[in-house]
Order: structure tokens, then C-alpha cells, then sequence
């Protein structure tokens, strides 16, 4: 497997394009962006856990239902949320890329993000259909830009593998940055692929890979009521199609995992006002869960988060965290450690501070990138929970969201 | 019942002090304080739910146990919390107010509020209990100042009631400002009253309590190592003593409501670097739990928090709140309004939005005090939470606090 170029475009017959349609204030930010297989493909969704659910939310399902799609269409500036005719707007946003691209309005993923409870007007979208499929290429950022909001950077990468003597490449884009804390789903992922492996499959590789992945990262706590993951597989790299576990599932399962978890890390190193990306590793855990709940844990408290904002080894935040995450764990057996490539500082031993050099400390936590290793001491499980710093910013950018 | 002046000496035979003795390196601030009864008092607490828990707490159980204190000894500056001899400094506390004092070490309340992981000094604290025992006064606020670490103000609050024809008097005295987030206990908050009553009745009356108050507060979601609420009732206001439910209960479980009420609205609107007390208060619930549920996830919702504190009536924050928070609702049915002293404006009807004036909406939520009423018209319960905005000065203060 080697990261190579080309996106959401590097899988053969796979297209894309974004455009400014009118969303958006700002003309110089995309605002609507589609993606294009040329041919009907293998796709697999999983989508937000919040009862609040957008309304493209309700509409992908309904399409996706039978384990195929052809394209997604999606727009920033607005998330289609709380409105009276929500899946009215996500409908005709189907039906309208159908008409202009001649394929089935059922094959279509529709995702929007944006501002919550106001009505999302067709005319802009309507207007954009033509250009955004005139700009349809196979190498262009454009849709990973048209999908942001908050976002500082685009989020792409793609990588190649092979199965069965056959090149395969996958790619994804995402978007995200405020209200992350996905539960059994997320933010908006695109990964497009040009493997070939059944729907089912497609879907059990998906959801196994979003626990260790988008499920593990957090910039605020808040679970968006219209996080999605989609993949779609249209089997162009003419591999021997995947339809059971084995090798080749595994190899797939590699290669998208490689997608995603480069993903959450753009996504948490990107979260609204980060200067830093935060890694918790739990290790020596009598189970994952346990793992799981610890990482996560640290990764969401706040003090903790304001801390590495100041660069502040202050390893009595990490034990509190653990102590009110609810895991059963013996606290007089953890050890924590704060790493990055300046170097590591060792701070609590057994639970309880060991002296250490608060210069070497203060040179560690400087970094942009910041490992907080925590070793239970208690079995063989491990977990890894991706998060950023609390900064000024933050509150900045989520004073004034809508104005 | 009525409000009056005095905190925690405001009953019969409660005496106070704080001073500054050295562990605190700012000289201007008082970091040790101590509250006497005259007598023996029946004594009640609850603890903070952290696996990780402050070594005081655990010496103020075993003292405790009999339900009867007489004193409280309480510094700041250092939470005395994953040390290797925080047991033994904790005992040495209670051993030298015992001496001084010449009462029992067994009747002594010890507790301790700052940074974790560093060893807690006696000496300071030694050579300070002298001139803490001298300075004892039945008119000073001395003890709820020296409480105090990132908290801007002293909180304060004391009320008279009648049981039985005979004047009682209850006070109390919190300190709370980070890591504010308790489960079934809470930040430090000592209450004196001089209402005669049963230990058994007194742990019963707070038990119940803290359930509809202190647990109701959230500043950043964090729970405390060192969390504690403590009522000393010495019965020297010489009412028959309350042994069992009835209406003398009642009336004293009312008067420790207002005391406790007083002191998280104080708590949460001092949150750190807070600009304002968000109360959210839940209607229309198919239970208690459902109540509760909503009303907490809506006031730790850091996109929430923020909203406030940009005076943006965001509305969407609240309903995504809503919807990931657990709790069983018919999205659907929710209602949401903003309203303060300036007035209340509608934003949410039937879980969609309403057309609202912007202009009303900024005056409502520049104001000091804000209640968000969520109605989810499905039934009878009600809860109120009590929360704060996030602003720069939260990031700020936490950035780095430990120097």
C-alpha cells in the first residue's frame, strides 16, 4: 500500500467538482460539490446517532437502501436541519442532479452542513447543477473545498493496494471541524474506491472501521445531527470481487482504514480554533472498552484541552479524567507520559507525580502534535482517541456562528 | 423563611476564620479556613463520584462515620490528591485543629481545593492554626474567602425558618469555579445549621437533595477529584429534634434548598472566566430522568456555551443538544424559547424554526442571567440545570494554571 495522488479522483472512473452557487455569502468559497462515478457503485453509509437528524440524512438512507449509488451531491453554508420542508429541498436536490447527469435519482447521496433551523433555498443550487457538472474532472480539489465551513485546510488522501494482482485505489475527502464527537458515525467522510467488493461487504468493512476511527475523535463534545461516512466501490480496478472475509477483505479493510484514520487526524489537528492535534493512547487496558471509554475521556475534558493550549503539563487533568470517566480501573496503577518529536517526559508514575523537568516538559507540549500515553497496567487493550486543544478561537469562532 | 445576613455563623453557636498561612504563594490571598461548632453536631455528607478521589476525602469519611462533626478544616492552594502521603498530611490536619481546638480528631471535616499531584507542605499549615483558632468570629466571611481559588467572589448565603415554634437558622458557605461537573456530590460547600435533627434525617435531607442542586451544575463537564458537600447541624436553636420525615422535615429540607439553590446559581454564574448564568429549565418531560437528562446536556454543550456568550440565539445548538444527549423525545414536539429580564422571544416551534426578531433575540441574551425553556410536551416532569458561557477567559485561566 503507498498514499499517491488524486483524491477522491485517484480510483478509476471517478470524477468531481465544486462550485460557488450563492449559499454562501462569501463568493470566494465553494459552496456545492458533487461526485461523480461513471458507473453505478457498491456503496455503504453510516450516519449521526442524533435524534436530531438533518434532513439528507432521512433521504441518503432511503437511497442507499439497496447497497448502490452513482454520486453524491452536497452543499455547505446551510445543513437542511429543523426546517418544514427539509426532505422536500434533499429530494429535489436529487432529483435535479438526476435530470442533469441522466442517472437515477435513487442512486444519489445527498449530505448537507452548515447553520441549523433555516430553510435551505433550492433556487442557488438549482442555478449551480449545470456548471457543477461542466466542471466534472478527474483531478481537482474543488469538492473537498466546497464542502467545508469552519475548516482552515481541505482534508484528502488517497492511497493504492492490490488485490489479487490487481492495482486498486481508494480516496476520501472530509469535512469537519466544530460540533465532532461522532457516536457509531461522523462528519461528512467521502471515500470512493474502484475496488470491486459486494454492498454487504462494503458495509461490514465501514462499520467495523468507524469504531477505531471517526468514533474516536472529538473537538467539542457535540454529536452533529448530520455527521455521515459514505463509500462508494464502483469495481473498475477489475479485481476479483470481494464478497466474503479473507485476504482480500483484509487488505481492503488496510487500505481503508489508512483513508480514515488520516482523515480523523486532519479532522482533529483541523478542529475549530486547534492549534494542536492531541492523541491519547491507552495501553494496558482489561479491555477495549475500557480503552475506549479512558482515551476518549481525556480527549474530551476540557481543562485537559486547555492545558495543552498552554503547553501545561498538567498530568493531574489526565487522572482526573480518567478517574470520572466511568471505566473500572485501579488508579494507582496508571502510568502517564506526554511525547511528541521533541522528545518524552515521563510525569505520573502509579498514580501518583514524579518529579520531572518542567523545561524539557514545556519543549514537549510546544509541538503541534501531541501524544498523551497512558498505560494502565492492567491487560492487553489499547485504544487511540484523536482531539485538539481549547483556545481562544474556539470561543471566537462559536460566539457569532451565524452572522 | 426569609434571607439574612451572617453565612455560615449565622446559626447559634458556629464560629469562622480564614487566614493566609503560606501555601498560596500571594500573600493578599487566604488559603486555610476553619468553622467550629460550639457543640458536637449531627453531620451529613456526599463525595464526588471520582475513581480518583482527594485524599481528604477519605479521612472526612472515616471521621464521619458516627454522624456527628464538630469542625472543618479546609485549605486551598493544593488539592492534597495523588500524593504518597496524603492520608497521613490529611490526618495531620485534623490532628492539629484536635489539639488546638481540644476536641476530637474523629469530629473534624478536613478538605483540600488546588492543583493535583503535588505534595501538600504541613508546615505552613502548622504554623497558621494558631492564629486561624484565634481569629475564630461569629461575623466574618474570612472562611468563605480563604475556600476560594479561581472563584472571583465569595459565596455566600444564610436564611431563617421556624420548626416547632423555635427560630432556626442555616447557612452555608461554597467555593467552585473549574472543573465543576458533580455527580451525586459536588464542589466544596460547607452548610451550618443550629436546627436540631437526627444524622440520619440530615443525610437523608442533603442525599435528597443535592439530586435537584449541586448535580445540577455544570461549568466545563469535569468532575473533581475533591468534591464535597458538608452540613453540620449542632441543635442549638432547641427545637424538638427532627427524627423522622413530616412536616418539620419538610420545612427544614426547604430551608437547605434555598441555601443549596442560592449557592449553585452563585457557582455556575462565577463559572471560570464566565460572563454569564445559563439556567436551563426543562418542561413537558415523560419523566424526571428524561428532565434531567435534557436539561444537563443542553448547559454542558460547549457550542451551546459558546453561542451564549456571543449573545446568538443559535437555537439549532440547543435542539442537537437535545438530540444526542439519551434521553427518549419526540424531536418533533419540542418548543424553545430565550428569555431574560429583558423579555422572552420564541425560536423553536414543534422542533422547527420560527420567524423571530434578531434585534430582540441580542437584547434578550446580552443580559447577565439567561433561562433557556425548553418545553417537549410529552408529559408532567420538570428539571432545572444551572451552567455558564465558555469564553476566552475559560481558555485563558486554564491555558495555564498550574504557574
Amino acid at each position: 500500500m503507498k498514499q499517491i495522488p488524486g483524491g477522491i479522483c485517484a480510483a478509476k472512473g471517478f470524477t468531481a467538482s465544486g462550485v460557488h452557487c450563492g449559499i454562501r455569502k462569501n463568493k470566494t468559497k465553494k459552496d456545492l460539490a458533487l461526485i461523480l462515478s461513471e458507473k453505478k457503485a457498491a456503496a455503504a453509509c453510516v450516519y449521526t446517532t442524533n435524534l436530531v437528524k438533518g434532513a439528507p440524512i432521512t433521504v441518503t438512507k432511503n437511497n442507499v437502501a439497496d447497497g448502490y449509488a452513482q454520486a453524491v451531491i452536497c452543499n455547505s453554508g446551510n445543513a437542511n436541519t429543523c426546517n418544514a420542508n427539509g426532505i422536500e429541498i434533499a429530494e429535489e436536490m436529487c432529483a435535479l442532479i438526476s435530470k442533469e447527469l441522466n442517472i437515477s435519482a435513487s442512486d444519489i447521496i445527498v449530505a448537507s452542513t452548515g447553520v441549523i433551523g433555516q430553510t435551505l433555498d433550492i433556487t442557488p443550487i438549482a442555478e449551480g447543477i449545470p456548471a457543477l457538472a461542466k466542471e466534472l474532472k478527474a483531478d481537482t480539489n474543488d469538492a473537498a473545498e466546497a464542502i467545508m465551513t469552519t475548516d482552515t485546510v481541505p482534508k484528502v488522501i488517497s492511497y493504492s493496494f492490490e488485490i489479487g494482482g490487481k492495482e486498486c485505489k481508494i480516496g476520501g475527502i472530509a469535512k469537519g471541524s466544530g460540533m465532532i464527537h461522532p457516536n457509531m458515525a461522523t462528519m461528512l467522510v467521502f471515500v470512493t474506491t474502484d475496488c470491486a467488493i459486494s454492498p454487504a461487504m462494503l458495509q461490514k468493512a465501514l462499520s467495523a472501521d468507524v469504531k477505531d476511527s471517526f468514533n474516536m475523535v472529538s473537538v467539542d463534545g457535540d454529536t452533529s445531527t448530520n455527521d455521515m461516512v459514505s463509500v462508494m466501490a464502483n469495481g473498475m480496478a477489475g479485481n476479483e470481487e470481494i464478497t466474503a472475509e479473507g485476504a482480500d477483505f483484509d487488505e481492503f479493510c488496510k487500505a481503508l482504514n489508512a483513508v480514515t484514520t488520516y482523515l480523523c487526524r486532519m479532522i482533529a489537528g483541523d478542529g475549530e480554533g486547534a492549534t494542536k492535534l492531541l492523541e491519547c493512547i491507552v495501553t494496558g487496558a482489561a479491555s477495549k472498552e475500557i480503552a475506549v471509554t479512558v482515551s476518549k475521556s481525556v480527549i474530551c475534558s476540557s481543562l485537559f484541552k486547555a492545558a495543552m493550549f498552554g503547553a501545561d503539563a498538567n498530568w493531574g487533568r489526565v487522572l482526573c479524567a480518567i478517574g470520572y470517566s466511568g471505566a473500572d480501573v485501579d488508579v494507582n496503577k496508571i502510568d502517564v507520559s506526554f511525547k511528541s518529536v521533541a522528545g518524552q517526559v515521563d510525569v505520573c508514575v502509579n498514580g501518583a507525580g514524579i518529579d520531572f523537568s518542567e523545561d524539557i516538559a514545556k519543549e514537549v507540549l510546544t509541538e503541534k502534535e501531541i501524544q498523551v500515553l497512558i498505560d494502565l497496567k492492567s491487560g492487553d487493550a489499547s485504544a487511540t482517541a484523536w482531539g485538539c486543544d481549547l483556545t481562544y478561537d474556539y470561543v471566537k469562532i462559536n460566539g457569532d456562528y451565524r452572522t
